[in-house]
């Protein structure tokens, strides 16, 4: 009776354990949450005030249905302002969430059948989006020695004659390993040679520590972007994204937006032009600080215990942890580890098939107290 | 280079008469608009003030896949108190306007290659998301005899091998037109027969004139129910809609929204609470009135310039006039309506393949005053 593609469609495990963390505290238990993916920051001050006064002014009615122009220019002058490229804002299409960017991307690029390649580990949804469409989403597997991120060589090696497109993260959720200028320029050369279509997911844009933050676009119009407001902004919950498109895609992009979902919501557009003033950059800048702090904790901290990072995540707020001398089975060991201790974290199958068993995913989305205690009750948990 | 897809999906037409006539507006031109399908009340106050103070408390985090528990349960209640129907809050899921109502359900129904019966003329989106999934739109042609609705009798007639799903409207758009219980009833039985799975939109619910709401709940809860706060509660641009889905599909809906939106906007589902207080009740029940009045001067109004409506409209705020008397090209008539007295209306070619030369779409959400200006202004572009 249930559509056959909701087989593949998993459930996220996480889900279910934060229901039971949830529980948990409602009994009276302390937990402390280092499985959520969401900044525990509220949204900022000044964007909260220009929501408030976009629903005082009445905008309240539908936009065009690739966002209101303001809004489009304002992230125009923010590309050429942080990383000085030209972007035309027409390229620009505000949408509900990335995930209404990724819609609007499989839509417009793949047809039955066809594959779009992507790391594993990776984000789960984004095979969703490709399941949606009757494409078939490859997840190769990537390790440490790639920094859990595809390159040109696997991507080369990969290409299959149905392949369509390819989508990296930088940051990566759920690695936090970035790619840099050149990885990425000789991927996007892969797969123009090949003429597939590069998807670049920039969600965690902003959050780097440590490095100089750039973006695909430096390289080259030719590729598709995908951005939000979720993570860097602290706007998680207003709903609201953005992509950038190659000129050729734009019509058919709008045309499916149109159908899919109208338009992103409209207060959460006018308040989100607040976030390019100079009193929100501060603020979300002062927030990369502490993420940056949080990291520099809570990376040795686990360390210490057993938990191993080949590589240095430099951006997003996750620490995937090979826990493989702690645990064969991380799932278990994260169900335990909330029964036992009240400590709740991810674990590795959410992301992928690729040795899930051995990793479990860290958010450092509470504050630095907290995941003190965290790895405090983790330290007695494993016995260490 | 674009998917397949696309080519079947096609533009709003009416969204470059639209932007024709903002361009005219912009340079000067008094414009009457009676083509858009968005009521021209502003969101009730309490929803507004209820908005705000969800900003100022906070509430900017993900909220569950399928929204917060209250508004799922004041929903419930809703259908309770207006209709006498017990709906367990588990089956209401919240969603980013019914856009987001409409995919669940197609994602969770519809394997590719199986077809979804619908009426043709009706709202454009519905065939594409079921292009979106690969599954095939039937659009049937419909007429006044039918009060422009699917009947028992066609969808017996049209059912094939692999029809899967119908999908009726009540009120429809564009036509306005209602199903009474025994048309709804002798509908489902046939679908339930055949093995199909009925959807029911009742986005224009409480929408209605002279006769008595009522919902499909009352016939059985085995169908899907698409629903929103834009029209009756005038939240158009917060995109917040809901479905009530069968026991067997809340699981598979649940997890197809968790990957394809995240959620529902949080700010919005907060202030989506006081649509069922008292005082929003009251204020958009007098827009109803005020709805009824518009169509009650309009309708003959039209009908007097020689526009034909073999059946009254019951709802929504649309009328579906056959202009064949006057134009037999009511894409070309629009315009010229619009470039000559800036007057913009929908032609039919927006909703489907059935004589669209033949019909035009007024939408009667702009004041009595200014409907009278168009009406005086089409009577002279007509000469009559």
């Amino acid at each position: 009776m249930i559509a056959k593609r909701m087989a593949s469609i998993r459930p996220f495990y996480v889900m279910e354990l934060l229901a039971r963390a949830r529980a948990l505290e409602g009994s009276g238990r302390s937990i402390i949450h280092m499985e959520v993916g969401e900044p525990d920051f509220e949204t900022p001050r000044p964007i909260i005030e220009a929501g408030k006064r976009a629903l005082e002014e009445g905008f309240t009615h539908y936009t065009p249905a690739v966002g209101i122009r303001e809004l489009r220019e304002a992230i125009a002058l923010d590309y050429k302002k942080r990383f000085g490229v030209e972007v035309n804002p027409d390229r620009v299409l505000i949408t509900p969430g990335s995930s209404g960017a990724l819609q609007l991307i499989m839509g417009t690029v793949i047809n039955p059948g066809q594959a779009v390649m992507m790391a594993d580990p990776g984000y789960p949804c984004n095979r969703n989006f490709v399941n949606l469409v009757s494409g078939i989403p490859v997840a190769v597997p990537v390790g440490p020695d790639t920094g859990y991120q595809l390159t040109a060589e696997i991507i080369e090696r990969e290409w299959s004659e149905n392949t369509r497109a390819v989508m990296v993260a930088t940051p990566s959720n759920p690695t936090g390993t970035l790619l840099n200028r050149a990885q990425l320029e000789a991927i996007y050369q892969v797969v123009k040679a090949r003429g597939g279509v590069l998807i670049v997911d920039e969600i965690y844009q902003g959050l780097v520590y440590g490095v100089e933050p750039f973006t695909a676009l430096e390289i080259t119009d030719d590729l598709f972007i995908i951005n939000s407001f979720s993570k860097y902004y602290g706007m998680t919950g207003w709903r609201l994204g953005w992509m950038v498109a190659p000129e050729r895609f734009i019509n058919a992009a709008d045309r499916l937006a149109q159908n899919i979902f109208l338009a992103a919501s409209t207060p959460a557009q006018y308040a989100a032009l607040a976030a390019f003033d100079a009193e929100t950059q501060a603020i979300v800048e002062a927030r990369r600080e502490a993420f940056r702090e949080r990291r520099d904790y809570l990376l040795p901290a686990l360390n210490k215990l057993g938990f191993e990072f080949p590589i240095i995540p430099e951006g997003a707020f996750y620490l995937y942890a090979n826990c493989h001398s702690i645990t064969q089975d991380s799932f278990e060991f994260a169900h335990q580890l909330l029964e036992t201790e009240g400590v709740a974290v991810t674990p590795g199958r959410d992301f992928g098939d690729n040795q899930p068993e051995q990793y479990i995913r860290f958010a450092y989305t509470t504050s630095l107290d907290k995941l003190a205690e965290g790895v405090a009750r983790i330290g007695r948990f494993i016995g260490r």
